[in-house]
């Protein structure tokens, strides 16, 4: 695996969008340096770069929520990753699922925004009977 | 809405990763400065800034493939954006469907990595039946 088509920022950063890989829901945004991608990659779960704590941080290390690597992509312009992940638990440090949990009006969303992946179980599990 | 509450980095910049509402399916990321963030609201489509350009950026308003905007989330930190969009077409500029459609390799993706959802679709096809 070739890294140095991989831009990082002046930091030496690359911005990780992290994604549940088996509801598609987005979990989080995180950075990661050169060393994270290695280790995330190492290791098959994710590892960042703290920008406040200026060191590297292995998600799920303290909480017990890892995240389980499933596949890693990079944009077009190869400078953005997109990590889909099986998490073991909830993704954000506040216990929601996903870090994405409030509208810009900063009012807590009522239910996630997979409402169209439950309508369709929904859907599977009336068919089933 | 406040958007005082938005923490925009150093250059003045937030970064939104644009979901398909319908599919789920990760399309970009991009960055938004308070100016395009403030357009995006007033029009219902994706307004960007351009780092390379400097200049504010109406997704689709040259290809015709704009983004509508379905709802626009931000994260715990409130530092990044979470915008999901029904898309009149591609919206990567090479044509994919999404600018994530290279692994880390650099290899094209044989196959949208939407697996779980068209797995889950064909079984309410033959449910149906």
């Amino acid at each position: 695996m070739d890294l140095n088509r991989l831009k990082f920022d002046e930091k030496g950063l690359i911005p990780a969008i992290v994604q549940d890989a088996a509801t598609s829901q987005v979990l989080m945004m995180a950075y990661m340096n050169r060393e994270s991608l290695e280790k995330t990659l190492e290791t098959g779960t994710t590892w960042f770069f703290s920008r406040s704590r200026q060191e590297l941080w292995n998600k799920g290390a303290t909480s017990g929520n890892v995240q389980q690597v499933v596949s890693m992509d990079m944009d077009c312009d190869e400078d953005t990753l997109l990590v889909r992940v099986l998490p073991a638990g909830p993704s954000c440090h506040t216990g929601e699922i996903s870090c994405f949990y409030r509208g810009l009006d900063g009012e807590h969303l009522s239910s996630p925004r997979q409402d169209m992946l439950h309508a369709l179980y929904q859907i599977v599990v009336d068919r089933k009977n």
